[in-house]
């Protein structure tokens, strides 16, 4: 029997990554907060190493391995943003780093791993691909692998960010009414909600999804998980399905999930960058574009919102930001 | 006789300033070092209020005002960024704001100016036009002028900036070696040079221009101030000559006045946003476009740099950003 994923995890991770992650700035618009009806902090996380909150889980999950696993190499699965982290972490750590990428992963994100020594393998952009390809570098090589998000150590590193978070606001003496974070694989996500629940436990623990990877949604709604097929969204980093572990995490702590469309999604990107004047990927912009489709009650007065990533091409940004979207 | 502006002018703004503007944070890119061949500590104030360094300097004049001046309201021609600075000033002081401002201004700007509550006075896109403009107004309303850049408070203001960066490098004891700024009208450039010179005395004072609107560059060449005619540049900032003020400050401080064409300028732009995650306004890349086009001295270790503001127009942007640029 597999013991739960309990907040001493989160602790610990903390601990491995004192000094070595950014603790990351919280930033606030006037005009966001008007638009919410709420104060909004932002955990901005585009500003982690390797640009986003990946970087906790894949520096927490390489740094547990014994030296006689980590000698072989690392092996990893990723769309962008989780390669980079194990990509780093390995470089960090003097291992190699065997990355399977699908074909289609924006070109930011490609280059970034390759840049950190790591091996880049090619497969076809589906789920099964990914996995067959790893599994023959595994193979071949006796590399450890690192799920993105259906991982414990993954999980309690990405937990990370909301304590971060949550403590902070403590210090300034405010208390969170609700938190929001973005739905892929629910790494984020489980973390978040094992930090808030713990940390605060009066605080409402909300997803948030795009209506084109809608799983969790439906997982949630239906009360066991379902599998995302076919997702359809410009949320490049939210298009896997839950996995074993981060499914009852979710299901247990979770107030609500809310559904966007990619307009919402696009309307909430833009007002981040011209408001907070930072650059973030579209994932990253799904918890606020559903605060401000959602009609909040009146008791919640703090929001604490988890910014992913900014690992975006900029010709893509460009053109999502164009005057024809 | 006028006396010379001196750094006690800016540890005064500075004072009025506490708890007024933001202490904006300093940046910093494994990459952008090693482009630049030093390290380099973007000072952001991109992230000051109103989403630029001219608050400093606005707020600072507008507290300056005896409450007989002040009734009467503050009057300013500015293609943005100032004007959005006056506007909350005399907003948060509770007296009438009137901008002068060119019918091209970008829509961002115009739209936060009137959002602060300020009256806006369309004019065409010429320094007669406006300075007749806002000389109307005044006579009419009995408004204060407060000039955007040659007004010493106003410099006063803006030098606060660099104060900012180096006394805080300084508790990390990080001294720098060069500093560097754009220059438009040198409100920004002449305040650093101050507050550098002061603070820091063996730091090298750089100053970054487009080759389109490079009019510091040939003064600082002359010897003598010559005003910019017909500027063309990406750098919307940057268009406006310098004034009496100050051009003796600039001529007297700098080591260096580096031009750089608009296509560098994008580069460098593209290359903050991309590893910063920040959003900033061209204007803003001039200095690092600076410094990746000129060797450095081998002696040059650690390199501040004025990010000076993020009011941009997404559409805009994305055009910058586009593949055919």
């Amino acid at each position: 029997m597999t013991i739960p994923l309990s907040y001493a995890e989160i602790e610990s991770a903390a601990k491995v990554l004192e000094g070595v992650a950014h603790h990351t700035p919280i930033l606030s618009s006037r005009l966001i907060n008007k638009l919410v009806g709420a104060k909004v902090f932002f955990k901005c996380e585009n500003f982690q190493k390797v640009g986003a909150f990946k970087f906790r889980g894949g520096f927490h999950a390489v740094s547990k391995l014994s030296d006689e696993q980590a000698q072989k190499g690392v092996c990893t699965h990723s769309s962008g943003n989780h390669a980079q982290a194990i990509a780093l972490a390995a470089q960090t750590r003097g291992i190699p780093a065997y990355i399977v990428m699908p074909n289609n992963a924006p070109k930011v994100k490609r280059q970034a791993v390759l840049d950190y020594d790591a091996q880049v393998i090619d497969c076809e952009p589906t789920l099964i691909a990914r996995e067959h390809s790893a599994q023959k570098v595994i193979q071949e090589t006796g590399a450890h692998f690192i799920h993105p998000y259906n991982d414990r150590d993954v999980i309690a590193g990405q937990g990370t960010a909301a304590r971060e978070l949550i403590l902070e606001l403590g210090q300034r003496e405010i208390e969170l009414d609700a938190i929001i974070a973005p739905i892929g694989g629910g790494g984020l996500m489980s973390g978040t909600a094992l930090s808030t629940s713990a940390l605060s436990p009066n605080t409402l623990i909300w997803g948030a999804e795009p209506q084109g990877a809608d799983d969790a949604y439906r997982s949630f709604k239906a009360g066991k998980l379902i599998l995302q097929e076919q997702p359809n969204t410009i949320c490049d980093g939210l298009l896997t399905s839950l996995g074993s572990l981060t499914w009852p995490i979710i299901q247990a702590h979770l107030e609500q999930i809310i559904t966007v469309t990619d307009q919402e999604v696009l309307e909430a990107l833009k007002l981040i960058m011209s408001r907070l004047k930072i650059i973030v990927e579209p994932s990253c912009a799904t918890p606020l574009a559903a605060l401000l489709k959602q009609g909040l009650p009146k008791n919640i007065k703090n929001i604490g919102v988890i910014l992913s990533g900014g690992n975006v091409d900029l010709e893509r940004l460009a053109l999502l930001c164009s005057n024809n979207q």
